[in-house]
């Protein structure tokens, strides 16, 4: 590892800060790892406490570490910021933030749905079938949401699982069957991880997660309905308000 | 309780509805109680049980009572769907609602900001004082939300806990310091209910919440740091994204 440069106009904890945040995004280091203590690093880069605090600090208002106290410092698993500020899908999201985005498919059937998700759907008529979708949503090997998808089954004769799990949905919608999902309304809530789910998340029962309420709209048909819930660790919303 | 008209072309699941949400909104039923079963409604109101499920179906949708399994019917507490369109301030909201805004200051003083506080608010000059506050948020009787809010002290000379007690913290700015917030950057992550805010709460420990931060710009100065927990069983916000 090459020393800092004291004569660069870029102050030293600068230059320590991203000497740790490539050796992150490189994946030298990865999440959940810890990584070397004040001290050490003081002497791999030469530099005094002070300057490596302030790199420490930075690095963890960014997202980029988390520091436990008397435990040390931790590489964070990357959080995800998700502006509400245009119609938007994970899939594509992921991909923005360099994950690999994969479904996995828990269960893919047709049904006639209850009033209440008829009504959301816009179907009046009641013997009218859709496709109820449950998916597990991936970033990387992370597994991010748990959603459960209502689709108007006349809209999309033929869709098949293995569509699905190859695929992002609005991809599908897009070009199989010519439905362009371009607006939604979302309705966002707290919740928390409940017992079957911890168990795919990997965390514990109680774990602090978002509850997500979604209506995809192409022109004025509603041809989405999904309920979902996010882990809270990983993921945030953000909103610009004027 | 006078009888429905079936000569009426409002369909009688509909007027019913309406019965039904009057005796919520009225406090004849109020937040938590059991209201009568489908079969006393039914004999009260000379209907069929369809016509029943139908009106607590809607209700149910639109937030007004919740269905417990095997357990019954009961009124919910209104919920809060902040619309996230433009700058809204939880006072103005809670006013349109129905609901008298109020705040309980847990803490007011002057402070020298940690670094990350000073950056937030903008402020370059280390030694620079920001007011530290920290709110209950009442709607009615019910807390919503506990906040802790930073402001610059130099924008808001001779500001007092008694300002905030009885105005909204905008108002405050706009009328008595001649600064208008608006525009606002707002993050919003899944928490749950700790240990102390569940005492403030009357909630169990560990219940979902909200954890909200935002930052509120006059211009682009940033005047408003505030970071905030918001029950999650009676908050939720919407967003339309086209």
């Amino acid at each position: 590892m090459s020393q800092l440069n004291d004569k660069l106009p870029t102050a030293l904890y600068y230059q320590l800060k991203e000497r740790l945040m490539s050796r992150i995004t490189m994946k030298e280091w990865n999440p959940n790892d810890k990584i070397p203590n004040e001290l050490a690093l003081c002497h791999e880069y030469n530099v005094s406490r002070i300057t490596v605090r302030q790199a420490l600090t930075e690095l963890e208002r960014e997202g980029y570490v988390i520091r436990k106290q008397g435990k040390g410092t931790f590489v964070s698993f990357p959080r995800i910021e998700q502006n509400l500020t245009s119609f938007y899908s994970f899939s594509d999201e992921f991909k923005k933030r360099g994950f690999k985005p994969s479904n996995k498919i828990l269960e893919f059937h047709l049904t006639i749905p209850v009033s209440e998700i008829a009504g959301k759907l816009g179907i009046e008529n009641a013997g009218k079938q859709v496709f109820c979708i449950k998916r597990l949503r991936y970033a990387d090997e992370t597994l991010v949401a748990i959603e459960s998808t209502y689709l108007p089954a006349d809209l999309f004769n033929d869709l098949t699982m293995e569509d699905l799990e190859n695929n992002s949905l609005y991809e599908i919608m897009r070009q199989k069957y010519d439905v362009n999902p371009n607006s939604a309304e979302e309705s966002i809530g707290a919740t928390s991880i409940g017992d079957r789910e911890s168990v795919f998340f990997g965390v514990r029962k109680g774990t602090a997660a978002l509850d997500i309420e979604r209506f995809a709209f192409s022109g004025s048909r509603c041809v989405e309905y999904t309920t979902g819930i996010v882990r809270g660790d990983i993921f945030r919303f953000h909103v610009k308000l004027t």
